[in-house]
This record gives C-alpha cells, sequence and structure tokens, in this order.
C-alpha cells in the first residue's frame, strides 16, 4: 500500500479552537493517520504530522489550506519562527511504496492547488524548480513581510498562484525530501579535534559519503566527542556506510567507537538494511516482520 | 497495547463450509487480526494465525472451540498429520507487552474453559504441569485413537476437564512458548562435517548457547553447507550471539560466513536488539521506527 508523510506547518500555535479547526482536516479519516501535532505558543506555530494514502493526505492538505486561509490573518502574527505564510510549509516525505520523485509530484499538485486559492506557491527541496530554491531558508528568507517585495525579484516568481503576495495567508512553500536519519557516533576520546576531523571527512562536502551532513561536538559530561550527523538519503548512503567509515577513520587516531543514538523517528527500511549488512541476511524483506502484518490495510 | 498471537490447530481441513464456521470466529472482530488460515486436506487440518488482544483472541478460541465440537466428529476424521483432537492444539504466543509467563495464564483460562465443556486438556511447552508434558509430541503420542486407554494410565490424567476421553472432540493441548526465529548460517564450504560440528557445538545439548538448535545440512546446488538454527527464545539468546559463535567456531576450520537466512515471521525485536548490537545503538527502542505508528491501537 502506498503512504506517504505529510508535516504541514501552520502560522497559529496559541488560539487552540483554530488550531483545533485546522487539525480537524486530518483527524480520524479514512486512509490516513494523524500522528501528532505540536503547537507552540513562542513560536506561534503548529506541526501536524500525517500518514497515509497520498490521494487522500494531498485532499486533506489543500481542505486544511482553505481552513488556514479562513481562521489566520498574517498582518497580526508574530512569533519566534521564521515564516513566510500561514501553511507556512508542506513538506512531502516517502513512506512506504512511494519515491521522492512520486513526493516531488504530491508537491507540484498540491502546490497547484494551493495557488488556485490565491497564493503563491514556491515549490523546494527535491522539488525545486531551481538549485536556489532547494534551500527552504533561502526561499523563506525575508519572511512575510519581505515577500511583498521579493516576489517582484528577479528569479523569484512563484511556481504557482499569483505573482503578488496575499496579504492575509502569504505565500506558502511545498516539497519533498526523503525522510532524514539523525544518526551520531560517540567517541572514545576527549578530544574534539578528532571528532572535528573525522566529521569532516564523512560528509559530502569534505570529499566523503554523497548524503552525509556531519559536525564534531563535545560530550563534555560523558568525557567523550560525537560525530553528529544527518543522513539525507539513507537509501542511498545506508546508515553502516556512515558507521564504517567512520570506524576506519577513528583507527587514525587510535580511537574506537563507544557507542552510536539514531534521535528521533527512523524508517524500519534503515534499520533493516544495516541490520542486513551486519548480520549477512540474504534476501531479507521487512515483510517478514510480525509487526507489518498489524499495520493497518 | 497488549498483544498476544495464538495459532490453534482444527481437525478439518477439506469442508470449506465447516471450516468457515471455525474461521468466522476471527474473521473482522474488533481488538484482533485473523493474520492467516492455512486448510490442508491432506493433513486434513486447518491452522489459523491470530494476533490481538488476549482477553479478545481468547474469548474467541473458545468460541471457535464451541463451533469444532459443532461441525468435527473426530470418530470420523483421518489426515496425515499426528491429532488427538477437534481442536488439536492451542499455543499462545507473546507479541508486544505480553510475557511468556503472560501466556501461560491465557492458556490455563483457555485449557479450563475447554475442559468445562467436557474435553480433557492438557497443558504443554511452557503452560506444561509437569516436566513429561513439554515436549508436545510426547503429550500427542498414542494420538486420538490411543487417548481412550493413555487418559487412563498413572501420570496422564488432564490437567482441566473430565478424566475420560471425548468420543467426538477428542481432547485439546494448550500450551504457551517463545516465538521461534528460524535462523541459518551458510558457510563458504562444501564439507557438511564442518557444518554438522558447529551446529553440535552452537546447540544447547552440545553445551552451547541455552535456546539453540541447531543441525548441519549440505546445500547441494550452492557447493556450500549450512547451520540451520532454531532460535527458541530470541530474547535471551540473541541472533547476534548464534552468529557471532558460529564466526569463531568457522574460525578454526579457515571458514567464513557466505550469509545468512532468516525463514519465516520475525518478531521486530529479534531483529531490532540484534541491529543495535552491531550497529552499537545506545538506548534504542522500537517506538522509534516510524512504522509502530501505522499500527493499529
Amino acid at each position: 500500500m502506498k503512504r506517504v508523510m505529510c508535516i504541514p506547518n501552520y502560522s497559529e500555535g496559541r488560539d487552540a479552537e483554530k488550531i483545533d479547526k485546522i487539525v480537524e482536516c486530518f483527524r480520524a479519516k479514512e486512509g490516513m493517520k494523524l500522528v501528532d501535532y505540536q503547537p507552540d505558543k513562542d513560536h506561534n506555530r503548529t506541526v501536524v504530522e500525517v500518514i497515509g494514502d497520498p490521494e487522500k493526505v494531498m485532499a486533506a492538505v489543500i481542505e486544511s489550506v482553505k481552513v488556514a486561509q479562513e481562521v489566520i490573518d498574517m498582518r497580526e502574527h508574530e512569533g519566534a519562527h521564521p515564516r513566510m505564510g500561514a501553511v507556512d510549509v508542506v513538506p512531502f516525505v516517502p513512506i512506504t511504496e512511494v519515491t521522492t520523485e512520486d513526493c516531488v509530484e504530491y508537491a507540484k499538485q498540491v502546490g497547484k492547488a494551493i495557488g488556485d486559492l490565491g497564493i503563491p506557491v514556491y515549490l523546494y527541496e527535491d522539488a525545486a524548480t531551481k538549485p536556489e530554491r532547494q534551500n527552504l531558508a533561502k526561499v523563506r528568507k525575508g519572511q512575510y513581510e519581505g515577500f511583498f517585495e521579493k516576489i517582484k525579484e528577479d528569479g523569484w516568481e512563484p511556481d504557482f498562484g499569483p505573482r503578488e503576495m496575499n496579504a492575509k495567508s502569504g505565500a506558502t512553500a511545498v516539497g519533498a525530501r526523503f525522510h532524514l536519519v539523525a544518526f551520531n557516533v560517540n567517541l572514545n576520546t576527549d578530544k574534539v579535534e578528532i571528532a572535528d576531523a573525522i566529521a569532516k571527512k564523512v560528509r559530502f562536502i569534505g570529499g566523503g559519503l554523497r548524503f552525509v551532513k556531519a559536525i564534531g561536538l563535545p560530550l563534555e559530561e560523558r568525557h567523550q566527542v560525537q560525530v553528529s550527523m544527518n543522513l539525507v538519503n539513507f537509501e542511498k548512503t545506508r546508515i553502516y556506510q556512515a558507521l564504517e567509515f567512520i570506524k576506519a577513520e577513528a583507527r587514525r587516531y587510535g580511537v574506537s567507537v563507544y557507542g552510536t543514538e539514531i534521535i528521533g523517528m527512523v524508517p524500519l527500511a534503515a534499520l533493516v538494511e544495516s541490520a542486513a549488512y551486519y548480520m549477512q541476511i540474504e534476501n531479507f524483506s521487512a515483510d517478514q516482520i510480525i509487526e507489518t502484518l498489524l499495520i493497518e490495510e
């Protein structure tokens, strides 16, 4: 069964009634599961996480944009988090039987529908139509207040919707990206320069692995150091590849791996692939895991 | 959420209408999922697999025993598989938030209920009340036909129900056991005596790992050999322990592991524990796997 994750961000984190109207678009709906929603008062922003059938998720997102258009007025919005619109960002992430390319298509469909509601839409990350739009921070630069001018600048015409800022609803970024795996490797040394040096080797910009971002950090209480990584495409650069790369580099300093951490959620496939590598399992399929029988069809 | 697996075996594998009446007890029921059912004409037997809330699964099993009591007459039963009753065996296996000890309790509750229906019941495996009843083959020895005498023998009084064979429904074995992981290790050699020697070392009876059963086998087409194992308690003897034990023994012969196989279904926890070992993940929880969010509550 096809399944996509969508994590729309709404610029309302204080008014429970308004938040509820938005979240209602995803609650107890057939073919999707509202995983979580987190209103943040300081950011004045609510992050919704939903997983489900792509068509149904897309329809619910578009419905929620209409609700947000009603209940949120960006002219009155203030909050600590950068934002450019009432529905600020809408990323699609593949879960099962769905590729990043499919998610790019979903982003375009939803982007078009939001544009048709009179809201300027920018496609970002893997859905970006220009390299400078891949990075969300660059797209959102100037924020809501700055977009009244930015939208008229060369190269900043929206991908969908009018080339005129929507005063009430702002602009929306719609994107597609792979699930990010936050993977940290803790080293048996307190010398942060070693973590730094290894981080610079393992990451893409240093000539390392294609889909790894990394920095070195001290873990002061533990008297250890950490190579803290984001694996931005775990299907192409696997967890075990990052781990083995770091082990090999650490040997240069006579340093070993004390332990590792996976922060937050991880797709089953990311774990299964690395388990299969270390356990040398031939032809293992995630369908062999009993718990997958319990997933709603 | 508590979840148990139950795999009741019914002595009817030919009459689709009767099978359907039995399976109906588990189909589309709230709080449980009918995973599979396999009628076998030669064995004249149907194996049902159901996972769900323990209370609801127990109730459905008892309901199915009443149906089997109606529709199956052991006086007319013939089939290739050993059997002692219309409902032949009822094993409970822990899945989530349930221990083997809990499953022993479920076996006793269901056993008592079946006994109250006038059917002699024997508890087996982890639910056994005597060592000689742990092994199902020993309990079932003599089969339906022999039980009219066996039930009167010293030491073979039923755990529940009358000490008199039920001519129509026979006797039933109810048990609790851990999920078995079928794990094979393929070695880079065609000498079956090496697989044999390693199998004898790794298994419990040879002084090896507590919860491992193992034999050596030739894989003729592959020109390799296999240590074929059943891990009967993957929580206490983990997959990686069996693998590392075999790697260490194989080194004695200058032989390496070509690959491994996990046959059939495996609980997520079995895989996660071994993945965490090899990847040295600190404090990893299966709840961090996205797909667990999709499991019906």
